[in-house]
C-alpha cells in the first residue's frame, strides 16, 4: 500500500544532485509517467523557434489596440491559426465601453511657460515607431475628462504612505494637481490615492530612476527608456472589479444591460495622464517648498522638491466614450473520458501600440504550443480532459476580454473549469510562477524537466542558483537548500488570471520568464520587434523555454490519473498567512502603542529641526486584541484534513478517477464567496485578491488583511469569523475527497 | 559608607524623567559640586554670541592656508587674544613638508576633446569667494607630481569591496587611470588602494548624489555643492602615520633630522587629483562597458559605465615640495594643587582656503569659553589643574600642528596629560561626541546641563528624543530608553585627537554639533562666512552651546575632586568588542565556507546571464577558529577590576587625591605599546585606530579585526594575544586605583 505522495514526490535533495534519476510525474502511475515523457519528448521535437519570430513580426507589424483595424485582423489571423492546427476555434465578441483621446494638454503656466510634447518621436532605428496615424497617443484610459488648473504638488509614488509623510512636512493636495511617478503601485492607485486627498488632477511620469538612464543605456542605443518615452495604461479602479465599467458581473454582450457611465465606480474621480520625463522636468524643477526625503528622488538632475508650486500647471482632458468590438479566440481541444473537466490556457491578442513583448511574445509561445500539442493531436494522441486556449482582447484597458468571458461563461466555467494557465510578456532569463498553492508540486516537476538554454541545467536549478547565489542570510540559504518545492508567489492583478482565480474560483497559475531583459518599453509606442529582438529574447530561446514549460503543464494536467493537486502546500501555506497576519495585527498594535508614546513625551516635537515645516504624528485609538482562534481552529481542521488525504492509497485513487477529480477541481471554489470581499463584491476568492491601495500586488487573506492595514479592527474580527469558516468549508472538501481515495 | 558610583551617579530615568532633580557632578563630592554649578552659571552669563560672529568673519576673511601670509596673521591674532586673557601663550613653530599645485591637468583625449576646468568661480552672492590670488586651487595635497595617460575605469568609491565587484565584472585597472567619487570613506584610501591594484592615476569627483543637488539645492540657492565646486584635500597615507612626512616620530623643528621625501611612506604612489561634477560629467558619459552596480550609480543623468573607455584621460601634476612654517598657538592657565595634570582643549585654525566652516566655526567657539575661563580666573578662582589650550595649525595637510607639537612633547605628555578635548566644525542641531569610553558619565552629565538652543530641552534629551523617533526596531527603542549614559563612539581619525590618543595615550574625546546644518562646502573655495551664516548656524546658537558644553568639560576636568574616569563603561565596551569579534571571525568563516559551497557547484556561473562579463567569486582555503580565550580570560579580569575599584568608597577616594588621579589618568596609556600596530607602529594604541583601508572610519581593536578582515589568521591569533596582554596590564592599573581607593 503505497502511499500517493510517497509515490509521486519528488526525492528530498540539494540543488544539484536531484532530477537524473527521478522519473515520477505527479498525478501519474509509473506507467503512466514512462507514456507521458514519451509523449512530453515528442511535444519537444515539433516546437520550432522560426515561427516565433514571423509570428511576432506579423502580429506586431501595425499598432493592434482593442477596437483597431489591425487588432481585428490579429484576432482573425489567430482564430485562422487554430482551426489550421485542428481546434474547435470562434472569435467571441463583446461590446466593451473604451474611451480614446480627444484632447490632451498638460501645461506648465508659472513660473515659466512650457507646453508637453506628450508625443514619443519616430526613430529610425526602429521601423514601426513611425506609425504615427494608428498609434494611441499616450494616454491612461479611463480618466475622466476634465479641465483643471491648481498648483503642483510633488508625491513621489502617491501611495497612502507618502501622504502621510507630506502630511509629516505640512503639505496639503487639496485643490491642487499631484505629480507621481511610476512605480510603487500599480498606475490606477495613483489617482485613486490622490482624489482621496483632494486633489483636482494627476500627471504620472516615467523617472529616469525607475525604468530610464539610471538603469541602462537608453533606446536606441540601450534598451531603457528616453526621455521622451511614456508609458501608457489603463487606471480604471481594477480592485473594484475589472472587465467593461459598463457590466460589472455579467458578460458585455451586445444586448447585455449596461448601466449609465456616470454611475460606474471604476472610472477615476480626477483627470489623470502620463507623461515621459522630458515633459515632467520642467515641472519638477520650478517646483519650491520642503525638499522631498530621499527615497522619493528620481534621477533628474535636479533637487526634488515638494511643492506645492510655484510651478502651476494647466491639464486639459477630454475622451470619446464609446463602445467598440473586444474580440476573444477560443480553441478547443476536446478530451477522451474526462472531457466535462477543462484545462484552459490562455494570453492576450492585444496591445497598447505595436506590443512585442507585451503581449506578442508570450501570445507566441502560447501558439507555438498550441501548435505541437495540435500535431500530438493529429498524430493519434488524445487528451483525457479538454484542453481550451484563449487568445483575449482588450487586456490592456483592464481584463475586458477575459473578464466578460469568464462572466459569460461564469456557470460553465464553475462546473468544468480545472485550471487556468496564463501568460503574459516572456524575456530571458529565470522562471517566474505564480498561483494557486495545490499546484506547487506539478509547478516543480515542470520546472525540473524543462532545459534551460543558456545553461546547461534544468530551469528548476538555474533558479535555485539565483536564489542561493543573491541570497543575503544563512536563513535563506539554508531554507532555499531544504525546500523540496517552488514556492509559488500568490497572484494579485496585472494580466487575465484575475476573472477565473479571483472571481470564479479556478485554480490559476502565471508562467514565464525573465530576469535578464530589464529595459523601459512597456506600453511605449518602442515595444517593438526591433527593440525586442535586439534587446530580450533575441534568439526566442525563451520564447521555445516557455512554451516547453506551459506546453508540459497542459499536457500533464489533461492527462494525468488524478489530477495534479496538493493540499499539504496549500495548507502550510495557510499557516504561514495565519502567522503573518498575528504579527501584522501585533505590530500594527505596537507601532501605535510605541508612537502614542513618543507624542505624549514629545519626542518628536523635541527632535524636529524648528527651521523645517514639520506636523508631529498623532495620538491615535490603541488597537484591541483580535480573535485570532477561529481562524487557528480552522487551519489546524485543514492540517488534518490534508494529511488525511495525503495518506490516502494511491491505487484507490487512481481507481475512482473521475469522481475524485471532481472533488479536487471544485476545492478551490470553496474558497470563494458569492458575497466577495467588504466593498469589492466581484472579487469573491477570500485568499488571494489585489489589494485595494496595491492594485496588482497581492493581498493573501485579503479581507482580515485589509481590515487590519486600514485599522478596521470590528471588520477585521469579522473578517477572521469569514475566513475561517471559508477554511473549514474547503477542509470539509478535502477530507470528501480523501473519503472517496480511501 | 556610601560607594563611588552611587555618590555620583545619575539616577536611572526614562526618556523626559530626569535631570530636574539630579544636581550631582562625578567626580565631585556634593558640596563641591554645588560650588562647581556656581562656577558653571558664572561661566554661562560670560558667553557672548557678537564674539563668535566678528571673530568667525575676522579669520575666514581671507584665505589662511598652511603658510599663508594669513595664516600666520591669524596666528599672531589668536595669540594676541589668549594673551589679552591672561593666558600664559606662546606660538610654537614646525617646518613641515607642503606641496602646492605647479601644474594641474585633466584632458579626457578621446572619444571627444574636453579639459577639466578645475576651478570654482566667484559668485556676488559670496563675498570672499573671489579672492583668487589668494586661493589655494582645487587639488589634493601629498599625491606626487607625475604625467600618465590612459582608459578610464569607473570605481565607486574606491574601496577594497569596490574592486572586487570590478573584478566579477570582469574589469581590471591595470594601466589604467581610476575614476572615484568622493565618499564611502576617507579621500586617502581611494588613491593607495587604486595604486594596489596597478592604476596608474586616480581623479575624485564630487557627485551631485553625495552632496550637490541630490541633497539639496546648490549653492548660492541653497547649501550644497554646485556643479563647479570642488573638494580639496588630503591623500597622505594618514593610516601609516599623520603629521610631517619627513619627521615621523619626531616633532618637525628647523633642526630635527629628516628623511628624504622620496623614503616617504605616506606620499601617495600615483597622482591624483579632484575635479567637480561639471568636469567629471564628460569623462563618465563617455565611458562604456558593463554598467555600474545600482549602488554605484550618483546623481549625474546619465548611465553609469564602468569602462574601461573609450574616455581616455590625460593626467599631469607637478607640485612645489617645500617647507612652511606651522605655528601652533599653546596657551596655558596654570592649576592650583594638581598642576602637573593637564586638561588640554584643542581645535585647527588653518583652512583649506577661508573655511568659516571648517576649523573657525569650532575655533570661534574654543575662543569664546577660553575668554569666559579666563575671566573666571582673573575674577578669583584659580582651577585645580592646568587648563591648556591649543589653536593647531597644518591640520588640513595631515594634523601637521597637533602632530608635531605632540611627538616634540610626548615625555610630558605621557607624564602630566590627562584628557584632550578636541572640536573642528560646528552646526546647528544635535550633540555629537566620540572618545575614550571611561568618559561616558562626563560626557553624559554635561549634555544633562546643557540647553538645547531650539527647543526648552536638554541636548541630552534632545539627543534621545531624536535617537528614540528614528529607531526602526522596538529592540532599539529599549535600548534608548534604557541606556543611563550617551554612548560615545569610538575615536578614528579626521582631526587633532590622533596625536594625543592614539599616539601618545591620552584620554579623548571630540565635541560638536550637527546634524541640522548640512551642506556642500567641505574643503571649498565657499566654505565662507557668507554662506556659512546663511546655512550653517546664522545665529551662532550651536556656537554658543558648544562653548558651554566644551567649557563644562574643560571646568570639571579642571576642578574634580577626583578625575571623573568611569571603568565599567569602558569595560562594557570591551565586552561588546569581543562579541563583535568572535562574531566577525565566525561570519567570515561561514561566508568563506558558504562560498566555497557555491563555488563547487556552479551556484555563481549557473546564475549568471551569459550575455554578460561575468567572473565567479574564488574558492579561498577554509579559515581556521581562532582562540580567543586569552582575550575572554582578559575581559573577564577586566570586569573584576573595574567592579572593585566602582565599589571603593567615595570618601577615601577622595582623600586619596592626586595619587589617585596619577594611577586614573595614566590607565589609558596602559592601552598602549610602544611597538604600535603592525605594519604602522606611530599608531600605539591597541583599541582605538583609524583603519588601514578606511582612514577616518575606526576599528576597535585594530591588530585583532584588522587580521580577521584581511584573512590574515596567523597575525590574528597573534594579535589577540597581544591585545589579551594590553588588557590585563590595564585592569592591573585599575586594580592599584582600586586598592589605592581603599
Amino acid at each position: 500500500m503505497r502511499r500517493l505522495t510517497a509515490l509521486l514526490a519528488l526525492a528530498a535533495t540539494t540543488l544539484f544532485a536531484q532530477r537524473s534519476d527521478d522519473q515520477s510525474i505527479f498525478g501519474f502511475t509509473a506507467s503512466s509517467a514512462a507514456k507521458e515523457r514519451t509523449l512530453e519528448a515528442q511535444f519537444d521535437t515539433k516546437l520550432n523557434r522560426d515561427n516565433l519570430r514571423n509570428w511576432m513580426q506579423r502580429l506586431s507589424a501595425r499598432p493592434h489596440h482593442l477596437g483597431s483595424d489591425y487588432d481585428r485582423q490579429n484576432a482573425e489571423f489567430i482564430a485562422s491559426l487554430f482551426r489550421s492546427w485542428g481546434y474547435d476555434t470562434a472569435i467571441e465578441e463583446f461590446q466593451v465601453l473604451f474611451p480614446t483621446p480627444r484632447t490632451r494638454i498638460v501645461e506648465l503656466i508659472a513660473p515659466e511657460h512650457f507646453t508637453a510634447k506628450l508625443f514619443e518621436p519616430p526613430l529610425s532605428q526602429d521601423k514601426t515607431s513611425g506609425q504615427t496615424d494608428e498609434q494611441l497617443p499616450v494616454y491612461n484610459a479611463y480618466s475622466i475628462d476634465g479641465d483643471v488648473t491648481g498648483d503642483l504638488v510633488y508625491v513621489n509614488y502617491g501611495i497612502p504612505a507618502d501622504y502621510e509623510l507630506l502630511e509629516q512636512n505640512g503639505v496639503d493636495v487639496k485643490g491642487k494637481i499631484v505629480i507621481a511617478r511610476y512605480g510603487g503601485s500599480w498606475r490606477g492607485i495613483k489617482p485613486k490615492v490622490a482624489a482621496e486627498h483632494g486633489a483636482i488632477g494627476c500627471i504620472i511620469y516615467s523617472d529616469p530612476r525607475d525604468d530610464g538612464y539610471f538603469q541602462g543605456d537608453v533606446y536606441p542605443k540601450g534598451a531603457f527608456r528616453n526621455e521622451n518615452g511614456a508609458q501608457r495604461g489603463s487606471v480604471m479602479d481594477m480592485p473594484i472589479h475589472p472587465g467593461d465599467p459598463l457590466t460589472p458581473g455579467v458578460g458585455a454582450t451586445a444586448n447585455a444591460k449596461r448601466i449609465d457611465r456616470k454611475d460606474s465606480d471604476v472610472i477615476t474621480k480626477i483627470p489623470v495622464l502620463p507623461i515621459s520625463y522630458s515633459d515632467a522636468l520642467p515641472l519638477l524643477r520650478a517646483l519650491d517648498g520642503p525638499v522631498a526625503p530621499p527615497d522619493w528622488r528620481g534621477a533628474l538632475p535636479i533637487t526634488y522638491h515638494l511643492g506645492p508650486g510655484p510651478s502651476r500647471v494647466h491639464m486639459q482632458l477630454a475622451f470619446d466614450w464609446k463602445l467598440v468590438p473586444a474580440r476573444d479566440i477560443i480553441a478547443r481541444l476536446p478530451g477522451g473520458d474526462r472531457a466535462d473537466q477543462w484545462i484552459m490556457r490562455g494570453n492576450h491578442h492585444d496591445a497598447w501600440v505595436n506590443g512585442a513583448a507585451d503581449p506578442i511574445s508570450g501570445q507566441v509561445a502560447m501558439l507555438e504550443e498550441a501548435r505541437a500539442i495540435g500535431e500530438l493531436a493529429r498524430s493519434g494522441w488524445r487528451p483525457r480532459r479538454t484542453i481550451i486556449y484563449a487568445a483575449w482582447d482588450g487586456e490592456e484597458e483592464g481584463l475586458l476580454g477575459s473578464t466578460e468571458w469568464a462572466e459569460q461563461h461564469g456557470d460553465e466555467l464553475r462546473q468544468h473549469g480545472v485550471v487556468y494557465i496564463n501568460s503574459d510578456s516572456n524575456g530571458r532569463g529565470f522562471l517566474g510562477v505564480g498561483g494557486s498553492h495545490t499546484l506547487e508540486r506539478l509547478v516543480t516537476q515542470v520546472a525540473r524537466d524543462v532545459r534551460d538554454p543558456e545553461r546547461n541545467v534544468s530551469v528548476l536549478e538555474r533558479m535555485r542558483a539565483r536564489d542561493l547565489s543573491l541570497a543575503t542570510t544563512p536563513e535563506l540559504r539554508k531554507q532555499y537548500r531544504e525546500q523540496e518545492l517552488i514556492r509559488l508567489d500568490a497572484l494579485g492583478s496585472g494580466s487575465d488570471w484575475t476573472p477565473f482565480l479571483q472571481h470564479t474560483g479556478i485554480a490559476a497559475l502565471n508562467v514565464g520568464y525573465g530576469g535578464e531583459s530589464a529595459g523601459g518599453s512597456y506600453h511605449s509606442v518602442y515595444d517593438s520587434f526591433d527593440h525586442y529582438t535586439r534587446f530580450i529574447d533575441p534568439k526566442f530561446d525563451y520564447g521555445l523555454a516557455q512554451a516547453q514549460t506551459t506546453g508540459r503543464m497542459v499536457l500533464r494536467l489533461a492527462n494525468a490519473d488524478v489530477l495534479p493537486f496538493e493540499f499539504i502546500t496549500f495548507a502550510e501555506t495557510m499557516s504561514r498567512y495565519l502567522d503573518e497576519l498575528s504579527k501584522l495585527a501585533e505590530t500594527t498594535r505596537n507601532e501605535i502603542e510605541e508612537r502614542n508614546r513618543l507624542v505624549r513625551d514629545r519626542a518628536y516635537e523635541i527632535a524636529a529641526d524648528p527651521t523645517k515645516p514639520f506636523a508631529s504624528p498623532k495620538s491615535e485609538p490603541t488597537p484591541p486584541y483580535l480573535n485570532f482562534a477561529p481562524l487557528q481552529n480552522a487551519v489546524s481542521h485543514l492540517q488534518r484534513a490534508v494529511h488525511d488525504y495525503a495518506s490516502a492509497p494511491n491505487a484507490v485513487a487512481v481507481a475512482r478517477g473521475a469522481a475524485l477529480d471532481h472533488a479536487l477541481m471544485h476545492a478551490e471554489q470553496a474558497l470563494t464567496r458569492t458575497e466577495g470581499l467588504p466593498r469589492r463584491p466581484w472579487f469573491r476568492h477570500q485568499i488571494y485578491a489585489p489589494g485595494f491601495y496595491t492594485g496588482y500586488g497581492v493581498k493573501t487573506v485579503p479581507g482580515v488583511r485589509e481590515a487590519i492595514e486600514q485599522k478596521q479592527w470590528t471588520e477585521a474580527n469579522q473578517q477572521i469569523d469569514i475566513v475561517s469558516r471559508v477554511i473549514e468549508g474547503y477542509a470539509a472538501e478535502v477530507e470528501r475527497a480523501a473519503e472517496m481515495a480511501k
